[in-house]
């Protein structure tokens, strides 16, 4: 039976591998890769780094296939998504089909950890269900942009016995949750952050976590969201794309 | 001056460990060990066993402590969690100051990630403000039960552009909230998924995930919380400790 890894490979540093990530890379005989175009070239430097640094033997295969084109202008957010996967699962089931044999192991490479805004396993799933090729898949964990961001600025991301929320730029865009006092964001495009009117909120700003391009900035929001905005726009000019995650935290209040 | 790692060392299964943190368990003279009693054994062994597989200098030395005792009973969590960790700072700060030389490298290694529900970096704050012993903390992210478990399950945790809360046993006993429809569990002594009356939820559930003790139960919520909670009295009568995590998942509604 065919088989498929879904290996996290960190959020940019080379050293955020883990040995069971080596292990796994080391028994593929594909390594399939979806072309993301703006951030093409240092996803690409990235993953020949890492399976020249790791990788033993020689044999495997690397297959490309172009990302499908994504409609970002959509009001609809959900169903764009959606749309752009279905077209995604497609490509991925014929590279899948076409290019690993019956008894072979392939493999995708992702950024962070599979089991965060990565869409690699759902795709994967409804390939499956599709069911015009077999194949098992194995997910192996990787170091999330969240945790990197953390570690940078030496947090914990939960205050002791309370919650952490992990969303989205667009959700937060509506006003941080009542409920919950630290609230991760990944995804924002923008800089939904600035738009907050909170007075009693910290963040904790990152961009290129892990990878010699970082940038950290931290403050009271009101204070530093002009120079976090400043900074992204600056850096997003100068790499062609940028990839930030932040924690917004509020100040313990008497409760 | 003298330097602490706090190394995320993973869930529990040896291969998690990240290229990082070998690099960082190489530069370590003193390894500070608290002894958290019941899961001694299991902790003991899987840290010899990173050591010896990893670190490839023999001159670091292990430094024990044992653990203050906690007042589990404590109707005030809170409270007792904090007195605890005041007299946890004072161990630490103890072994820093005596064991580690003033150009030293020490180091913490810590299940899963420093970043989600370890209070070490909390605690190594509260010395450095103290004053009275001066170090420089760095940490390095580990592969947390949550990515472990999602990995397990083959999950992903947020569904598309939807929002993920991490969180308590104490706190999901109250009611899942009504906002986020995916829910980590984390630190759940009991099991407060067996109150929840929700008849649309699944539950991703597992213990000692990644190791060789590794038990998994998904399904409807009301369906198998009646076999996790026989399982997981059985495991944890077995091995004296248990450390599970679960995933809530609403399923999906009309919007």
């Amino acid at each position: 039976m065919r088989k498929v890894f879904v290996i996290g490979i960190g959020a940019g540093d080379p050293d955020h591998i883990t040995v069971q990530a080596v292990k796994a890379m080391n028994r593929v005989d594909v390594f399939f890769v979806i072309d993301k175009g703006s951030t093409k070239d240092d996803l690409t430097g990235l993953r020949s780094e890492l399976l020249s640094r790791h990788v033993e033997h020689g044999r495997y295969r690397v297959v490309e296939a172009a990302d499908p084109e994504r409609d970002r202008t959509a009001q609809a957010y959900r169903e764009a998504v959606v749309d752009w996967q279905d077209r995604r699962a497609e490509i991925y089931e014929k590279m899948i089909t076409d290019e690993l044999g019956a008894d072979q192991v392939g493999a995708f490479l992702v950024w962070g950890d599979p089991s965060l805004y990565d869409g690699t396993l759902r795709l994967l799933d409804r390939i499956a269900a599709r069911g015009a090729v077999e194949f098992e898949v194995e997910s192996i964990p990787g170091i999330s942009s969240v945790q990197a961001l953390a570690a940078a600025h030496r947090l914990i991301l939960n205050r002791i016995g309370r919650p952490v929320l992990i969303t989205t730029g667009r959700r937060i865009a509506a006003g941080l949750p009542d409920d919950v006092d630290d609230v991760v964001v990944m995804l924002d495009g923008g800089t939904a952050f600035a738009d907050l009117p909170d007075t009693d909120v910290d963040i904790y700003w990152g961009a290129y976590v892990g990878t010699p391009d970082e940038v950290l900035v931290q403050g009271n929001l009101q204070e530093v969201k002009g120079e976090i905005a400043r900074v992204r726009a600056e850096q997003r000019e100068r790499k062609g794309w940028i990839m930030d995650t932040y924690l917004l935290r509020r100040r313990p209040q008497e409760r």
